[in-house]
């Protein structure tokens, strides 16, 4: 029994909570805010809820609404800029994982020279060290899907390497999660972030960096989202459901700062870095029941996979493809059993360029999977699931 | 459901974690290591593994080797005046909550002018804030029974006045939790932090403030106590269930960051400042049995009564005395269902200054009680727990 917790972000969880905001102590005096090209911030309102309480605690602001659903390394560069020429001394992220994981991106933009690829590890990435400390970081969720709110980690998309990167200052300072900002979400989105969130909290827990700390928070988000996300999903209304989907999210984002994901993410980033109009829980979400399948038939994660069917809500559970089952049951329930790579644009002939380009942009999460999964196992996957 | 959760310490848990103390980035270039005036640090080697692990990571250190099981003012000034006086740029406190609690009141104090009582709350205390920030402070853990690790709080006892103090800043910077560190910890000790431990859950599952966070926590800490306690203390050499016992400990100190005490702590406090030689964890086995009868007969924690004798491990709770039982089990399974408040010098005489004390020195807690304990319950419960 060992591990490693660090999880320094204050987070401020519930019903309500973003009128709290203006009481907190603010790390800056000027804000930049950064969140989605989409309307929905807008059309509900979120947005200037949150400018009235920065204004309320005195705090002046810039936007940059420009975050596209796969967020891109040019928005990183321009939203940095803007918040150098503007004198923004934090950020705040309002959003999806696109415009918070932006925001941790513009955050050391913001505070250093040169080019964010130079920071990155994987691909064409220099992996240089970031020399200065980010800006602190201000996250406000519109989604329960990445976690983002509780880890350091932050995707960006630079031509066809979509890389994750993280460290720890790239934890926001606050996050506010309140499931009120939620409500809208639509059906289909609902469930692609709830799977979102369950895949961190399944490779988080049959990954071999798991412990017990990581297991405790993966097993209740587990749990929450087998409890609720079908709820969520259809009947977006449900407040109770809302706020359990929502809480789900948060403790996966822990796991992910005290465990972490495996090659299942890996995987989609090659697919959603070639189709940027393919949803990432959506892509976890059409290679999960092979990946898993690959797993239990492996036979290396046993007791976790019945494990976590139980902890989705299959209480009968003996065997590792019950999880599977679960799985299946659960998309069914949320309406994405269907989901088509075709549907997408994806290709067949694709399959060989992704499997590389999951190796070679994140490949370092292969080497945390439970078991050997070969390049050849990884067609496979894709293969079988292929639509 | 809402909370606030805010718990930055760095924890490295597990055993052998302190080789790894000199690879961390450590908060400053000389420390003060603040220690017990115990023999155990030194005679154990843990002390010298400590100095050799800074030594190793460049630092210089100063040490203050004074602390008294039950820490008083007296020896935060001196040790505060030391690290000022040596140029400490932070604070290790080693050992047990005595030293830890004295580490984080010697680092406001070292960066602070004025008298430690001008910062706390309660009793004499006068209130005022802190101006400065306190030097980092780096825990060390050598017992599993306060939870300080993992949370801001302090305890100091000033002449009859024994009160608990702490705030954002008073979070250990990095804490190691390592359990070959309480291998040589007596039976008897083991089992009082141990139920120290195991109270700081149970209150914070009970408290008014308890969260779905909290409750996490809580529970498998509670289990843990349930399932390894017995084993730690009726076999110290046992490597599983020391682990399981600190995990459990730091669990706790989490639940005491994210909800808190009750009033059963406040009228601890209030036997062991008049009678310091009362070690604080036995002073809760002796009220405690009619702390939660009374609460089980008030009817107002029922279910989360029923919830923590399951994870204490009777699995067939139904009723809310069946805590109670599955409580007295424990302690006659640890050795200490027989302590006498007489055998420490206490005499029944002192129970309404008792009663005052609690009330007057940490009455906050009464607050977040699940239901009212009037002055004249919280007499009757010291009636009833006088042997």
């Amino acid at each position: 029994m060992s591990f490693n917790y660090f999880m320094p972000a204050r987070i401020l969880f519930g019903k309500g909570k973003l009128n709290e905001l203006h009481e907190q102590a603010l790390p800056g005096k000027k804000a930049l805010i950064v969140t989605s090209a989409g309307q929905s911030v807008k059309k509900y309102g979120y947005l200037e809820h949150v400018e009235n309480e920065l204004k309320t605690a005195g705090v002046s602001m810039e936007l940059f609404d420009k975050i596209l659903p796969n967020p891109i390394k040019d928005h990183v560069m321009e939203g940095a800029a803007l918040a150098k020429s503007t004198g923004c001394d934090f950020i705040v992220g309002l959003g999806g994982g696109s415009s918070i994981d932006s925001a941790k991106a513009i955050a050391i933009m913001a505070a250093n020279e040169g080019d964010y690829w130079d920071y990155i590890f994987g691909g064409s990435g220099k992996g240089l060290e970031v020399p200065n400390a980010p800006l602190p970081v201000v996250a406000i969720t519109t989604t329960a899907g990445t976690g983002t709110e509780a880890d350091p980690w932050m995707v960006v998309t630079n031509g066809q390497e979509k890389i994750g990167f993280g460290y720890d200052k790239t934890f926001p300072v606050l996050s506010v999660v309140d499931p009120d900002l939620m409500m809208t979400v639509p059906p289909r989105l609902t469930a692609f972030q709830g799977f979102d969130a369950l895949f961190h909290s399944t490779e988080g827990y049959i990954n071999a960096t798991a412990n017990e700390m990581s297991d405790l928070f993966s097993l209740k988000a587990i749990s929450l989202i087998g409890k609720s996300l079908a709820k969520a999903v259809n009947d977006g209304s449900n407040e109770a459901a809302r706020a359990d989907v929502a809480l789900a999210n948060t403790l996966a984002g822990i796991v992910e700062s005290t465990s972490g994901c495996t090659s299942e993410h890996s995987m989609e980033h090659a697919l959603s870095a070639h189709h940027p109009k393919l949803e990432h829980g959506a892509g976890l979400i059409m290679i999960s029941c092979a990946y898993y399948t690959f797993l239990a038939k492996a036979g290396c994660s046993d007791e976790r996979l019945i494990d976590m069917a139980k902890a989705l809500g299959k209480a009968d559970a003996s065997q590792p493809m019950d999880f599977v089952k679960a799985l299946a049951d659960l998309q069914k329930a949320c309406g994405v059993s269907d989901l088509k790579m075709s549907e997408y644009g994806i290709s067949r002939d694709e399959i060989p360029e992704f499997a590389q380009n999951a190796r070679d942009t994140m490949g370092a999460l292969f080497s945390v999977d439970p078991c050997e999964i070969s390049h050849a196992d990884v067609i496979a996957i894709y293969e079988q699931s292929y639509k």
